[in-house]
């Protein structure tokens, strides 16, 4: 199958991109490379050391043979966009081009302008250029499990059923995100609805959860081909976040009394679930919602999980309970429904101690790499201003505030 | 009360400007003239010879003494909306100042991303302009019905109480709108209960119907103040178009079969219903939602209506069924709550004889300025590109094509 991931240099991007080549799809990536340009603006860095991108493709073939195409590219440039997608012709395009970071998207006024209009422009972008050159497409976009914040009943795969005053009608569900980022995935949900009726496009919305993990089948063939590994506050998710934390012997950032609860996901299903769709393409006119998590937990049930495996390890690891800097329910009811990547097929990586040790062995080999100060929550939802721009002390290499 | 009017020269802007002027507020108005360009862009113009808002707040000025500061400016710009708050100090913001046309959003990609871009930039400034500057003041936004679509259970004003597998919760209404603009005030209304919840700013979110009429006691004192009259298939409502169309004799166009059910009201309750928000402010953290309409009429009744006032007054109308240039259920439940305005004491104006009489009326005064080519509908919604752009034969000024 012919398949282009947008944003195929990023964390589940990457990771996207070499399993469908591995599986013997002809895969090409697109990417701005802005995700790394993000890291300088915050003065952070992934991890693990990764590659330039045509340094890691070329690893790939010289491995397994088999190339990946590259363009360096920005989605909301549609002149770009539609010239690639005439001359790729896709099968399927996976959309993992945007902005992805609440926090990031919660700095200030010029973050959040920023991220919704790079998001939305992007999928617009992309929706007009499949109906104009490539209608068969199958567009799988990758939406989160925030857009529907924490609703007092049970959370539906994109669509609930309402009945009301006597009659019935199945809807979208209703959505109630949690930040300026969160909110740019409802309105690119509420455009692919939309161009999917009016066009006949067919999408699948991936509303992912929470990734873990930074190792796949093939990202662990080689250290040229290894995946970033977030653990700042703005770009780290929280387990990740957490083993890093116990690398360094850093107490776990819990925020307020951490009942917050969400679906997660081991990095392995998170590509296994886009080829799953890729294989069961929507109808055309269709815009299919996927929940895309395989188990749920709250931010301090991980971080008791996570000090445990460390413990076994050898490694003692407090707990600190933070003020939240987000708006958000410390505790509330949480039941989503994610049956319907299952049915198709996917088999899941539960959260083992396994994984966990793996991903604390992780964190401890580049533990030199890690600044602790970047793992203190700094974004304040309350604020219009935080300003995470630091003033570097030259002499120590350190910050200066 | 200081109140701010954003894009006070527009339609609803304008007769809102000199009600609440009239009333004794203190009124200053915000716009960049845009509006005034996007009649240039498609070759049409208002039935009524609107005057520069210079002259009309001179003439208003002439007419009652009452004075109303006007301020060009563009919302999205940032700096200059800020100064403004922060130099006005408003007690209420009303916020005409986007795009509001669904056809004008269709055109094409451009067109759509224009639109998405400056309303949500727009309305994202202002809000954390408020958050910055003014805190408390309350935020008077207009929506639309029809960010509701036509879903086949009642629309209630803004959120539903829904039980699901045995639990409850009151949650946004699900939105299913029509079109790129719709969308764009799908995307406003997201972000705005999110900024309410987060920053505890106060909103009214007035869900809007179609707005029919040209006349408010204020605006009929002059004919220097006189408001647009918009006729053409981008701008006009239907109402207004179908009263053009009758007094040159053109057929009235009904896209479809004319099920199309909407929500409408005239021009002089919208004023009253913006007024009755301001003097009722939302509680700080609220955002409330209006239902901004008095009757319910499909496209096609109101064709039939029309008819049978202009046969009153000897003109004989046709009604031609044109294919619907919409993606749109012509025949569809429809049944939308609107109780909270008329709770607090909107004595609507009901679409009488003498309303459409008056309207007629006007419409063949100014018959002369009317263009017959500019009612018929040339936006496709199944089309990504629409070309709005006429040669004109410069021999005969007429269109070319």
């Amino acid at each position: 199958m012919r398949i282009m991931v947008l944003g195929g240099d990023g964390y589940c991007g990457w990771a996207t991109a070499l399993y469908l080549s591995g599986k013997g799809h002809s895969v090409a990536i697109v990417d701005n490379f802005v995700r790394r340009q993000w890291d300088h603006e915050l003065g952070a860095q992934t991890l693990t050391p990764i590659r330039p991108l045509a340094d890691r493709v070329k690893a790939w073939y010289e491995l397994t043979g088999r190339t990946i195409d590259c363009y360096n590219g920005d989605v909301t440039d549609y002149d770009l966009l539609s010239s690639l997608i005439q001359e790729c012709e896709p099968e399927a395009v996976i959309h993992f081009a945007e902005q992805r970071s609440a926090p990031y998207s919660m700095i200030d006024r010029r973050h959040a302008v920023f991220t919704q209009v790079n998001n939305v422009v992007g999928t617009l972008n992309l929706l007009f250029a499949l109906r104009e050159y490539q209608p068969d497409c199958h567009l799988i976009k990758l939406g989160t499990m925030g857009e529907y914040g924490t609703p007092n009943i049970d959370i539906e795969e994109g669509y609930i059923t309402i009945e009301h005053n006597g009659r019935k009608d199945t809807l979208p569900f209703p959505k109630q995100p949690g930040s300026f980022y969160h909110l740019s995935k409802v309105h690119d949900s509420h455009n692919m609805m939309f161009a999917c009726k009016i066009w006949g496009l067919r999408a699948t919305d991936l509303n992912q959860g929470v990734v873990y993990g930074t190792l796949t089948e093939e990202v662990a063939l080689d250290e040229a081909l290894i995946n970033r590994f977030d653990y700042d506050e703005v770009f780290g998710t929280v387990l990740n976040r957490f083993c890093a934390q116990a690398a360094i012997g850093h107490a776990l950032t819990v925020y307020g009394k951490g009942g917050q609860t969400r679906g997660f996901l081991d990095i392995r299903d998170t590509v296994r679930c886009i080829e799953i769709a890729c294989l069961n393409p929507a109808g055309r006119g269709e815009c299919r919602v996927f929940n895309q998590f395989t188990e749920q937990f709250s931010v301090l049930q991980l971080a008791q999980l996570t000090q445990a495996a460390a413990k076994e390890l050898g490694m003692r690891v407090e707990i600190d309970h933070h003020p939240d800097p987000r708006v958000e329910a410390e505790e509330h009811y949480y039941n989503a429904k994610h049956s319907k990547l299952v049915d198709l097929g996917l088999k899941p990586h539960l959260l083992s101690n396994a994984l966990l040790d793996s991903l604390l062995n992780i964190a401890v080999k580049y533990k030199d790499r890690i600044d602790a100060q970047l793992m203190l929550p700094r974004v304040n939802w309350r604020s219009t201003r935080n300003d995470r721009r630091l003033a570097m002390n030259v002499a120590t290499g350190t910050p200066a505030v």
